[in-house]
């Protein structure tokens, strides 16, 4: 991805700068998404689990995260330098490309704060906030950034040596959280009540909203991968577009022939699912290569979201059959769609291009996928053996709000002054301003 | 407004991938708009038939809508050629003036989406969801695509040879969108308790949630339609700002002198009147045009609201009167207010260009009314024939969301493992994803 | 900021097209934001006083605003003349710089509407909303107007003769916001309840998506403040995203060290005391300087909201503990972080440049502080004096949306034609739309 550009375009940056606002908005929509599937106790609890992932990834990318992630390579292709720590070296004039080192660094930023905050869906519920403020700054570093030099950083062994391909973050992003996020769930073990209680969504439009602004944020984060405003970002915008909504009709059309009725959290969970899919594939499928990605990710992943009744994992809101499931199809298929008119050689196996490619993409989802899982799995038992990372079980039976935060997400109760007419049924928390 | 063009801008580009993005949010803003404005039992089908609009409208387009609209004129203005179908012969590399040619369609999609998507409006709470999903890719086909070509597409009637002027879509989107419901909610007929229960919006602060998201979408549909970043987006940009604000003002004060009180959803509603009439006329009129637009349609939309009550058409969310009433005046007043700086020729009466430009407008509206209206009929009656359109009584009793998609929109019932605490007075829906 | 400039950039202009959109969704932000936080009983009266001033303020800025802050100065630095009232002499083709005028007078026209809309939380729950009607329009032309132009006029006494910078508005939109609000709730007096009730936040979940969209929103306040699309333009963008992140953390950790638990208020708090205080100085400090400015006003006004108890002023949504506190501090530490090469000359006191700057900021500081404060609170008495600025006490015990609006935020009882199961406690509100 780096260029020794000539010089900066204005048009190039100001899509990116665009690009940039719309992914950091992918978290709050994330959290919103997640906010609204899990029961009225624990929003809260939920939605700061985001939040705090955007403060913490932050501190640690501009500490180190950046430079480690698109220095120049220090040890074979698998991790950067030091040299821009603290982002030292870097001013307002530094380009990347055609476009300001700063902004480029940000961009990349954003990515690794949606990774983070995904990865938190998988352990809804049950998580102590102090284990995962801790768990998130040292997984970011140890997974998240070598994995992302892998693909995109200068030397990176997965782009440059084997020659696989991911435009926007199949392997970082989506198997990444994937497999980070089954790890965690283990390491925490499952909801009391996991498979007896219904545990409905508690808030659908909700969710919908969160996923018509992950939608919106996603155009940002695939056709911002071009790192311009070129040919290559309109065709990864387009193929962002066909795929989410082939994976909400896939989802859509499996449910009606399985359940028998369409539902809500389907459409949105299908359309989640197409995107993923397209995520690593938009820069460099056909269109027809896109429809079929989002087809396919959301009939698959209809199905992948059971697996974890019948396997036991409790991957509460699935981050495992969605993101992993869909960054897998997504990232093996540009192996089968892949036109040279996008990627400027390889092919995929439709148009000619033999299974070599397939190979490739393969190769970097094993390996991505075991290392993302092993370190998390490694991090998430030590923050238990010392710390601990399950909540109490009276916390979690109360729910995270009111016991961690001392909130509860909402207040119907008193409607007059001097009159209140509590229809909560939660014990009243503190006002939280007026304290100190 | 296909130009052979010289080369591509990065700054055009980039303004219309930033746009692109923003037109696509308004159809989740649409559907948390028209969501909070129904009742809770049905809120989650409001939501429903935005969302499957997006994504059974992006395939009609990509096979064969946008070829039709935009491809070369093969019948005297009527309808473009096949040539494009399936995107075929379009690439990365393709042009539209300065702009990639998919950044163009898919902008152009995001159009004839929301304007899908608005239809939903006239029909709330009671059409059978399956017909929906027929009735989308049909009406976008038959109605939606033909219109786009006499107004936009090279060699189209209304703008080539007739010479009206509809900037950003006062014809194909407000003016088809609400001819068409209009249609539909007639083929449908009222709700059950239409005129006699009150149906009062459920959640206010989701309405004007969406109504911001519209407003801020509706930069990208009205200063994106300039298709570059240039001195006609920002006046194009003002003017939709401006109208949106006087639309507001001007509902708000008939309310407060008819009513004797300044509401919520008048405010969303006059913001959204405005906007609707400043859509055709956002890249001709003035400043002042602007104002007395937005003004005369929140004014006018307020009073065109209550028709339905006298002429017995339940038009559930008032598709009819604020898109069709403010689609028609925001396009005839473009022959009042045009001024040849915006237009590069065409004058309104206001600024001397007398009645000429008028006569033009009026036919262009009463046209378009008129076809979208007829064509919509027969769709609707004829799925209604067949398939039939609207739902069971019993379903509409009970609600869309409960019998249709097996959920429910809000749950706080449960608030503790083992001891849920149901404030719900709807039956148990099953959970959706562990099944199978 | 006025420059004599050569040629339009498209770049340049499109990010500004998109940052100005991005301002523009601050206000519905802040609407929700400020929404959630209060009673039930209030929610809609509280979005109206964001909504309305979207569209007041836009009224007055084309009427005389833009052209009294932008015009040339007619008095010492003090104010601009009127050779742009009613934007005359403007059009599509009018250049600021390398973007059309017409888009920087819009920009600048969204940070007018916002600031008006920030001092609304100040009065929470009790205005007449008649009063704020007229409020608005007098304060925006009094208040915002003139110190619009002493900062970024030209010919204005701030930046051309004293020196004191301010990026993106500390002194015309946070300071101003600020101290207006601290004399407009000493004006009106407490609500009802005050210290003695909780008064706690009715939809926390609803403040969290209106600090997303705020936070989403600022990238296009402060970036788009570099009026191009460039370096400076990147890196206010990482500034404001990291001094987010660290006056997140830095209030959550005062909580913790408090209270005993981390908030979801507090993470909303203290993000946006955090974008408070880096809006003046995101152009000038260093990363370094960013992330101390941002660390210092989540901690510190995580206890300057608390004053108000002590003080006896009800700031209800704390604009004064924030915005007043957050500017001030912003303002000041451009004096000690700025740097050479965000500046072009000044240097703050850390990188060798004295305390001559810091000087400079806190004349401006003091100044701006005291006239919005004075000149505010003589609109506020006056406009108290003559058609009386508080509710009635029914109307405040009520609840202004039922007693004002004539609607309530929520509606879940009616779940079933004929069958209605009324949960709401409140009597019922008249249908709006179908009267007349």
């Amino acid at each position: 991805m780096p260029l020794a550009a000539a010089s900066a375009d204005t048009g190039d940056t100001a899509w990116l700068l665009a690009a940039t606002a719309l992914v950091l908005l992918m978290t709050p929509g994330l959290a919103l998404f997640y906010g609204g599937m899990v029961r009225t106790k624990s929003v809260l609890n939920m939605l700061m689990m985001s939040f705090v992932s955007i403060a913490l990834v932050t501190v640690v990318w501009l500490a180190a995260g950046y430079s480690l992630a698109f220095g120049d390579d220090t040890a074979g292709g698998l991790i950067g330098g030091l040299e821009h720590a603290g982002m030292s070296g870097l001013g307002p004039d530094s380009l990347q490309g055609t476009v300001p080192t700063l902004l480029f660094a940000t961009f990349q930023l954003t990515f690794a704060i949606i990774t983070a905050a995904l990865v938190s869906g998988a352990v809804a519920d049950r998580a102590k906030f102090g284990a995962w403020l801790v768990f998130v700054p040292v997984w970011a570093l140890l997974v998240y950034v070598p994995v992302a030099h892998w693909v995109w950083g200068p030397g990176g062994w997965i782009l440059e040596k084997l020659g696989a391909l991911d435009f926007a973050g199949g392997l970082p992003v989506e198997i990444v959280s994937g497999a980070s996020g089954l790890a965690l769930c283990l390491v925490l073990g499952p909801r009391l009540g996991f498979k007896k209680d219904a545990m409905r969504p508690h808030n659908l439009p909700m969710v919908m909203l969160g996923a018509g602004l992950l939608w919106f944020g996603w155009f940002g984060f695939n056709a911002g991968s071009a790192l311009g405003a070129n040919g290559l970002a309109a065709a990864a915008f387009l193929n962002t577009l066909a795929a989410g909504c082939t994976g909400l009709l896939g989802w859509l059309f499996v449910e009606q022939k399985r359940d028998g009725h369409p539902t809500t959290l389907g459409a949105a969970s299908g359309a989640v699912a197409g995107l993923v899919a397209i995520t690593p594939s938009c820069g460099s499928v056909s269109l027809l290569g896109a429809l079929v990605v989002g087809l396919t990710a959301g009939a698959i992943c209809s199905y992948a979201v059971s697996w974890k009744f019948k396997l036991n994992y409790d991957d509460s809101l699935d981050v495992v059959g969605v993101h992993l499931v869909g960054g897998i199809i997504g990232t093996l298929l540009i192996g089968v769609f892949a036109v040279e008119s996008m990627t400027g050689g390889a092919e995929g196996f439709l148009y000619g291009g033999g299974l070599g490619q397939l190979g490739k993409q393969l190769l970097a989802v094993v390996v991505v996928a075991a290392y993302a899982f092993g370190v998390t799995y490694g991090i998430g038992r030590l923050i238990d053996a010392t710390l601990g990372f399950r909540a109490s079980e009276e916390q979690e039976q109360t729910g995270l709000d009111l016991t961690v935060h001392a909130e509860t997400a909402y207040d119907h109760g008193v409607l007059g002054h001097g009159a209140p007419v509590s229809s909560s049924v939660v014990p009243s928390a503190q006002k939280v301003t007026p304290q100190a």
